[in-house]
């Protein structure tokens, strides 16, 4: 029971059994042919030879598949944590020598034993702090900037830099040196790419092939894009005019190997690695319930966990760099049929086959192919839009979203998404230190207390019934003392307050200070304080300090026994009158 | 209107009377005798020249007046924010030179730009951060360090550190050459001013004063260690003994001048300042609000800003340091009968003639005295005992206060402050993430529901009423997700699940993604969601969006309508049984 916690694997294996293969073998067929291009091509985004992403699409998909929990995730280089570790190392060393090679796997170490950690220390949680609209401005600024980035690929030109106010200078100062075949061979990918995404399919369909065998033939239309171009290129001998090509990638299996272990190296890299795990853990664990959800499964965010730790682990001990779950693979993955993470396996050994046979191949696939394929693919992961919508709803999260993607785009990734992490933090917090609290009174012929400025409600001039909307802890126990204050002070003929709370999840060991404070500076004016609908567990801990028994007042089970205790005559009865609807008053 | 709220002085000014003046004046000579030794030993724990504390006592106490709203609070030097400064100052310049003597005015500059801009951008709820455990940590902390770090000027030793693990072993070190006049001294001054503080009003009351002039008095305590030490240390001619004495001090009012602008080192203390600035506001707000309190008065945040910004500005502009109000100096302006800041005015010239005429008086001084001055009155502010107080009551808050004090203790006060509030922080969002949620049934014979697992309630079996206790927002969406797969897996017989909302405050855009995804998720199993006691803030943001129009639910006014409308067979009608008390279970 406790393994097979850890391993799911003993799960799903026990009772695979042939149909099962063959359902998993033609997923990973499709995922094979999707992935060539892809992990070439996210090797050049990390600015890493480009065998590093066949190696980083072997091992890591076979440790995914032992100790993952998701059945069609589809494990693997993707593009923004491709440009993130392109982010880390960047600096620090020159692109795609043997210390920056070396940097990449040190950087995957890192990012395995983080998520192996969180796994075991149950820190999953940790991946909830980078909200919906933090993540999406990300993803939408990094699909934005990977695209501008590769763009120097498709003219043929060199232009660095982090953030598009480096890039785009760097690209128009380029400009005049584009290189015309590149550009030709840039252009053709790119529209064939584009066309085979939105049109080869339904022609496909026209021509007489299944939907099903459509949609994975289109799947093909990168592979397809590859060939042609290699065939081109080999021709026309376009690599002497000089067209940029892949270039030699040394054939076989990657040797196991450590990673440099550079204790400063790796003090240096921890901060980026952080940002690489919970990124990876948040767009995998997204994509992999999204999939279970379809077919009524669940997965285990520990699995999870475990399984990409294990994942980048490997990756680190066999040449490759930060990988993590995909979305637009895992989704061809399941759409093509995958049953269980045995597709993932067979993927692997494609891969490993590919390495083993092809790589004398694709010597002179041109790398404007391969940016073409990065582009098409980026771009679909932009919604601007979805700033718009989050905008309308709340200005809060709309901010946030906005300094994702203003901060990705113009400064750079790391700090874009620490920006926004940070904002949305703080922003939770200044609204959570002004809570809101309603002055309620009784709906006629009901128990129920609402908002007297929103409602046609009864109130008891002795009694100020007053609701606060918010748990009561450090950021807001000043502004609760203030706010009562304020109250009393306007309503000398009140003689008891009643804090309703409901909407009271938890009162810290500040706020305790403060109701404190409060109950001493009520009576001295003679007003008593009491509590009403206070939850249990508030209840346990109040039951902890002396608070209960000094205070004086009393704690009534709700609002409506409060007011028939302290205000016996002004309390409608609910035999009055018979449940009418609440009178909603038009908004002031 | 708009002058008098940023200059209360214009308030009070204008019934400015003479008996006013009067009881002023009687509480302004009190503080001064107070403040005289405690601003030259505050210059000395602040690593300073002892006259730059006289100079922080003048010109602030007068910016104050202007711009305070508090009537009793006594500005100028004070024990923990002069620890801050030498930590900040410390590691940069050597103790007292002319470039850390610059350094300290440039921190007091910063201090009071960040106090202004504060209260111009009415951000005074960021001092809300501290949380009461953190603060109260560090009080503690700071008192103890505060003490075992003059311990060497009793000893008449050199020892220098941030934290015990440093000045312990330096004491230690020291101790064969322990200064023996210097001890005598030392020693003499801890006993009498231990036993002044405890013991001398009784005493005086006895001998037949009044109870405030005995207390009035016997505030004067370390006046006469002051003088009978300075008396000694001439007659016995202890200096030549090597009993280190305060020495020369400037005679003269303070020139004003511009501290260094040196944006380098600002940006380097830049910290600093806004740890002190935040550190210096709550206790200064701390203090003022209790002693209004006490005379039923209020005093204004952002009054409280402005004047500490401008006392602190006036402080960097007048050869001073960091000040803020002090505690036990306020309390004792306040109980000596200050009835406003012109109080403080008084003091200030107390102070600039002493400036004038005392310093020649001052130089044989033992710094012996001042010392034991200093750990007197910084150990009454350690209050261990709060740390059992706090842990009992909440696990989370006693264990950031305990990581502020060993932090404080054990590293130095900026990283034990630092570290105290981001573990509140992360503690907090730790708890709200993973939310409270209770199955809520009907209690019997009333319109209240209550958790099924503590109350003796009735339930439907077709209706799940679920209640989250928190509002929801991006650390929980998850978690939501989750909880309700589980709960409604459990289930197969429930229809529509109703989410109780009285203590959601606040439902964020990734919340609001989650329930989108989770009514999706629902309506494939059968089951509907419903939404009860929506608060109107809730509901007005919800109407933003267009999740209403598309959830297929209703949202009821209350959980009681809800039950009557989906399950009308199951729902106890308020007639059938007069409201009865509920049946508490026993805990589980």
């Amino acid at each position: 029971m406790k393994l097979r916690h850890w391993l799911p694997c003993l799960d799903w294996g026990s009772r695979y059994n042939r149909a099962t293969a063959s359902q998993d073998g033609l997923a990973a067929v499709i995922v094979t042919l999707m992935l060539i291009p892809q992990s070439l091509a996210y090797a050049m985004l990390a600015g890493l030879p480009p065998v590093t992403g066949l190696y980083a699409s072997i091992l890591p998909l076979l440790a995914y598949a032992l100790f993952g929990s998701s059945r069609a995730l589809a494990v693997g280089p993707v593009a923004v944590v491709s440009l993130m570790t392109a982010a880390a190392l960047g600096p620090l060393f020159p692109e795609g020598g043997a210390a920056y090679v070396g940097a990449a796997m040190l950087l995957a170490l890192l990012s395995g034993l983080i998520l192996t950690g969180m796994a075991l220390l149950r820190l999953g949680f940790l991946a909830n702090f980078l909200s919906h609209p933090v993540i999406s401005g990300f993803i939408s600024a990094s699909g934005l900037l990977i695209a501008v980035g590769q763009l120097k690929h498709v003219l043929g030109i060199q232009a660095g830099g982090e953030n598009l106010l480096q890039l785009l200078p760097a690209l128009w100062r380029g400009l005049p040196q584009v290189h015309g075949s590149t550009l030709l061979i840039g252009l053709l990918s790119l529209l064939w790419l584009w066309w085979a995404r939105a049109r080869l399919k339904p022609l496909l369909q026209r021509l007489g092939l299944s939907a099903a065998a459509a949609g994975n033939l289109a799947k093909a239309g990168p592979v397809l894009a590859i060939i042609v171009a290699i065939l081109a290129v080999s021709w026309l001998q376009l690599e002497q005019a000089g067209v940029k090509v892949v270039g030699i990638i040394p054939q076989g299996l990657p040797g196991l190997s450590l990673p440099t272990l550079d204790l400063q190296l790796a003090l240096q890299l921890l901060p980026a690695a952080l940002l690489i795990s919970l990124v990876g853990f948040v767009e995998s664990v997204s994509v992999g319930q999204t999939l279970a959800a379809k077919r009524r499964q669940r997965i285990e965010p520990d699995s999870e966990l475990l399984g990409l730790g294990a994942a980048n682990l490997s990756a680190a001990f066999s040449g490759g760099f930060p990988v993590t779950g995909g979305f637009a693979r895992s989704v061809v993955n399941y759409d093509a049929g995958a049953q269980t993470p045995m597709a993932g396996v067979f993927t692997a050994v494609g891969i490993g086959l590919s390495v083993l046979l092809l790589t004398p191949l694709l010597h002179n696939l041109p790398q404007a192919v391969l940016a073409a394929t990065i582009i098409i693919a980026v771009l679909s992961l932009v919604d601007l839009g979805s700033l718009g919508r989050t905008w309308r709803y709340s200005r809060q999260d709309g901010a946030a979203q906005l300094a994702t993607l203003l901060g990705v785009l113009l400064i750079g990734v790391e700090v874009g998404i620490l920006l926004g992490v940070g904002l949305s933090l703080l922003l939770f917090l200044w609204r959570t230190s002004r809570p809101h609290m309603a002055v309620v009174g009784q709906v006629p012929g009901s128990e129920h207390f609402r908002n007297v400025e929103r409602f046609a409600v009864v109130e008891s001039p002795a009694v100020l019934s007053l609701r606060v909307d918010e748990s009561l802890y450090f950021p807001n126990a000043r502004f609760l003392e203030e706010r009562i204050s304020e109250l009393i002070a306007a309503r000398p003929q009140v003689r008891h307050l009643v804090l309703m709370c409901p909407g009271v999840n938890l009162i810290d060991a500040s706020a305790l200070d403060s109701l404190e404070a409060i109950v001493e500076r009520l009576q001295t004016s003679g007003v008593q304080l009491h509590l009403s609908e206070v939850k249990g567990p508030v209840m346990d801990q109040l039951r902890r300090s002396d608070f209960l028994q000094r205070f004086g007042g009393q704690v009534f089970i709700s609002q409506y026994q409060a007011l028939k205790t302290l205000a016996p005559q002004t309390t409608l009865d609910c035999l009055e009158q018979k449940h009418p609807h609440p009178v909603q008053l038009p908004h002031r």
